[in-house]
C-alpha cells in the first residue's frame, strides 16, 4: 500500500509543493494550469495593503463584507471563518450541546468528513441521510445541516430542500445549509433559490470554490444565531482573519455568474473527446471529472485488481498530470482525505491558457504513464 | 452628555473611520501612526500579490516558512495556525484522548482561556499551577503546557522551565510551550534560551505579539509531533491560509530583536517626559498608558467635576490625538464600550515615524484642546 494513513497524505502534499515551488522559481507563475477549480484566489488591490496594516483596515473591510456578503448570500448578517470547516465547527460548537443530535441531509452520501468529525468533537450524535423517506427528527435533534451541492457537485432537488426545511422548523430546530459550492451552482448553473431565501437559517460557502476568493468560510443568516457561532470562533481561534476578510470583499465584489456559464459550452465539447480517451467521463457543472473507480478500472487490469486502492490510482494520476503536464488537480495536492475524483475546472483562470487538444494529450499521456508504474 | 448611548459610539467609530480612510487616500498610510498595538501587521510585498493563491502560494511560502520559522523559534519543523489559540486546540485534540489529563505550569496564574477551553472540548481534565511545589504528573497525563510569558508578561524563572521538563520527560510525557509573547520577550529582553534548545518538544508563538505579523499561530517542533498536530489541524480548518502564511514569513524575515530592545529604553525615558504633561502615566511592557480617570483630573477643573464622564473625556482626547495629530489608538476606533484607557504601544511598526518630541507635543496639545472644549 502506498497511503496507509493521513499522515502519508501530508507527505504526498508538501511533495506536490516542493514540485510547484521549484517550477515557479524556474519557469514562472505561467508554466502551471491550475485546474482544480480550488485556485483560491487574492484579489486584494495593491492599494489594498497599506491600509491592512492599521487597526482600522480591518474595520472598513468589516463593513463591506456584511454589504457584499449580504448581495451573495441574502441574512441579516455575515461572518466570515478561517475555512468553511472551521465554520461548521463553531456553529456546532455553539447550537448543539453534548448528547445532542446532529441531522444531515445531502443529495448522496457520504458526507463531508468536517460535519460528523465536529459533532463527535461536541460529544453530539450524528447521523446522515439521502433518502427524504428516512430523514426523521428525534428528541435530541438541535441542528439539522442541508449539504447544497456535493463535494461531486451533485445538487439536492428543490422539493426535498424545502421539506426539510420545513420538517425541522415544525419543531423550532435551526437548519445550516453547507453551501461550500453550493450556493453558486444551485443559483447560478440550476436556478434554485439561494438558501436563507429558501427559509433557511444559516448558510454558509467556500470563497474558493466556483469564485475567485482565498480559501474561507463566508456564513450569513440570522443575527443571533450568526452572533453565537462568532462568540464561538472567537474562543477557538475560527474566525477569519483581516487580510482573508480582505480578499473575501474583493472576490465577491469581482463575481460574475456569466463566467460560470460561459465554461459549460467548453465543458460539452471537451468532456465528449476525453471521453473518446477513457470511459466514465462525467460532465461536471463548469468542466469535467474522472472518478478514482472508473480510472483504476482504465489503468489496472482486471487479475491485477487489489493491488492499488481507488485513492492511489487517483493520487498517482493527479501526480503524473502534475509532474508531467503541470496541471494541477485537486488529489495532488488537497488536504488528507480529499475527494479521489479528479475534476478539471474549465471556469478556473488557468483553463484559458490550454487549448483542448492539450487538456486530452496529457490526460492521455498520464494515464499511459500511470499503467507502466 | 456627549455619550448617550452604544449608538453615540457607533457615530464616533465611523467618524473616526472616515477620517482615516480619508487621510489615507489623500495623504498616504504614512502620514498615520497607528499606536493601538493591535495592528496586526502584514508586511506581504507587492509582488508576493499574484502568488497568493490556495494551490501555488502555500508551496513558495510554505518552504520559506520553514526556513524562518526554525531561525526564530529552532526546531524541526513548523507550522503555521490560524491563531495561537487555534495551534493550541489541534495540538491537544492531537496529542490528547477523551479521559486524560493536561497540566498547564505558568508564572502567575489564571491560564489564558483557550487551554483549559480545549482540554474541555476533548473531554480532557485540566488543572493549572503557578507554584512548582504543587506540579505533579498523574497516571492521566499526556500533554505539559508551560506559559512562557504571561498577558501580562510575567516571564517563567528558568529554574521552573527546567524543571517541568525534566519531570514530564521522565515519564515521556511531550511539553508544548505557550510563548505567545514569550518567544520574544524571554529571549530578547530577559536572555533566556529559546524553548525548543530548553528541550521543549513544541512551542507555539503569536506573529502579531511583539513583532509586525499578522494574528496567527507559529508552532515549531519535534517532525512527528507536528505532522500529527497539522493533520488534526487540516480536519478543522485551524491551519493558517496562504496570505497569513506570506505575511508570518515577511514579518519574520524583518524582525529584529534590537528594535524591541531599543523600544524599552524609550519606554523608560518617554514615559517620564509624558509624566511631567501629565500625572498618572504607567508604563506598559512596550509602552505607556493614561486611564481616563486620571485624564479627567488633568482636564476638568474639581468645580466642573460631572459635566463629562470619564469616557466622553478619553473619547475627546483620542479623538483629537487622531484627528490633529493622526495617532490612532483604542479609544477612538474601538467598538462600543471598548477600554477607555489610552495605550502608546512603542514597539508598534509605526512608532519608528514620531519622535518623543512629537508625542509628548502631541498629548500635551490634545488636552489643551479638550480642555477648551
Amino acid at each position: 500500500m502506498l497511503i496507509c494513513s493521513s499522515l502519508d497524505e501530508v507527505k504526498r502534499r508538501e511533495a506536490a509543493f516542493r514540485f510547484i515551488a521549484t517550477t515557479v522559481n524556474h519557469e514562472g507563475r505561467s508554466s502551471l494550469y491550475d485546474l482544480s477549480g480550488l485556485a483560491g484566489g487574492f484579489p486584494v488591490k495593491k492599494s489594498d495593503l497599506p491600509f491592512l496594516e492599521t487597526y482600522s483596515g480591518p474595520a472598513i473591510f468589516e463593513l463591506s463584507l456584511q454589504k457584499e456578503g449580504k448581495k451573495h448570500l441574502g441574512g441579516e448578517k455575515v461572518a466570515a471563518f478561517n475555512r468553511t470547516s472551521a465554520a461548521i465547527l463553531a456553529t456546532i460548537l455553539a447550537l448543539v450541546k453534548h448528547g445532542e443530535e446532529v441531522l444531515h441531509y445531502l443529495p448522496e452520501l457520504p458526507s463531508h468528513p468536517s460535519i460528523p468529525r465536529s459533532a463527535k468533537l461536541q460529544g453530539a450524535s450524528y447521523a446522515e441521510f439521502d433518502n427524504i423517506g428516512d430523514f426523521q427528527l428525534s428528541e435530541k435533534t438541535s441542528l439539522v445541516v442541508i449539504t447544497g451541492s456535493t463535494m461531486d457537485h451533485q445538487v439536492i432537488p428543490l422539493d426535498d430542500f424545502e421539506k426539510i426545511i420545513q420538517i425541522s422548523h415544525k419543531k423550532q430546530i435551526p437548519v445550516l445549509v453547507d453551501d461550500a459550492s453550493g450556493a453558486r451552482i444551485r443559483t447560478v448553473i440550476y436556478n434554485q433559490p439561494r438558501a436563507l431565501d429558501m427559509g433557511a437559517d444559516l448558510v454558509v460557502t467556500s470563497t474558493d470554490k466556483l469564485m475567485n476568493g482565498p480559501r474561507a468560510g463566508l456564513m450569513a443568516g440570522k443575527t443571533e444565531l450568526i452572533n453565537q457561532i462568532k462568540d464561538k470562533s472567537h474562543q477557538f481561534g475560527l474566525e477569519a482573519q483581516p487580510p482573508i476578510v480582505a480578499g473575501i470583499v474583493r472576490a465577491l465584489e469581482a463575481f460574475n455568474p456569466q463566467k460560470l456559464l460561459n465554461s459549460m459550452d467548453r465543458r460539452d465539447k471537451l468532456s465528449i473527446m476525453v471521453g473518446n480517451v477513457l470511459s466514465g467521463v462525467k460532465k461536471t457543472p463548469t468542466g469535467f471529472m474522472i472518478s478514482a473507480s472508473n480510472l483504476k478500472k482504465e489503468i489496472i487490469p482486471h487479475e491485477l485488481d487489489g493491488s492499488l486502492s481507488d485513492r492511489e490510482c487517483a493520487t498517482l494520476m493527479a501526480m503524473v498530470l502534475l509532474k508531467e503536464h503541470h496541471i494541477i488537480t485537486i488529489p495532488a495536492l488537497g488536504m488528507p482525505g480529499v475527494s479521489t475524483t479528479i475534476r478539471f475546472d474549465l471556469s478556473a483562470a488557468d483553463a484559458e491558457n490550454l487549448d483542448d487538444t492539450q487538456i486530452v494529450h496529457a490526460i492521455k499521456d498520464s494515464i499511459k504513464r500511470v499503467r507502466e508504474m
